[in-house]
């Protein structure tokens, strides 16, 4: 139950900052206990539509079951989504990682805090609020 | 809890009807209890975005309180995502309205049954399944 209000706190925490952003966001009702794959968030504007499966805890690597990538995926293309793993680590932040960003290992997708550091996007630029800087 | 149920089993039905169109879609955790505005569900695919706000009972009038349809209207312009009231007659069906249907009454926007089956729209045309057939 507390791993699942964490999880659920940082979901509400996520779709208040997309929302301040002007977007139109929702968490989902049963992602997780569904036949359907479904992502946790759904952020909608006129312009973008992007899916966040949220992710809350500390860890030198955040595992996603190869079933759930898969799945959310999957969504990402009969929605016409773009999906985003949303990390939340406690006492750093958000970080806003691609399936790509993932290795692929046996049972799961893997990626590392410090790679995750490395390939995060800023939240400003997913929500096109904020142009990518060039190195 | 039966009236809750009743809703929860509709928005599912629609749900499974929607996603069976070759839409992601999906039912919004929280709605009617959260302060952000938001629909009962998104339906989405590459290049639709629809929200709908469910109904399930039965009586000649469908009431939406003002409050209710403003937020949705609201929501709507947010997203980008048309939005439609989605009226479940038990033994009858389904009707998919657009908020300008109802009638603004002191506390409510309203529309009888005769009204609704007049104004509804086809699902399938809603989802770009179908073409809207000429008189």
């Amino acid at each position: 139950m507390a791993h699942y209000n964490k999880g659920a706190n940082a979901e509400r925490e996520l779709l208040r900052i997309i929302y301040d952003n002007g977007f139109g966001c929702v968490r989902i009702a049963g992602s997780g206990a569904t036949i359907l794959p479904s992502p946790d968030i759904v952020a909608l504007s006129p312009n973008k539509k992007i899916s966040f499966e949220c992710k809350a805890w500390n860890s030198n690597y955040l595992n996603v079951s190869i079933t759930q990538m898969t799945e959310l995926i999957k969504w990402g293309e009969i929605s016409g989504t773009e999906v985003f793993v949303a990390w939340k680590i406690p006492q750093k932040g958000w970080l806003f990682l691609k399936p790509e960003d993932f290795a692929k290992k046996a049972k799961s997708y893997s990626i590392n805090q410090k790679q995750a550091f490395k390939k995060s996007q800023n939240l400003a630029v997913i929500l096109g609020k904020q142009a990518v800087l060039k190195e």
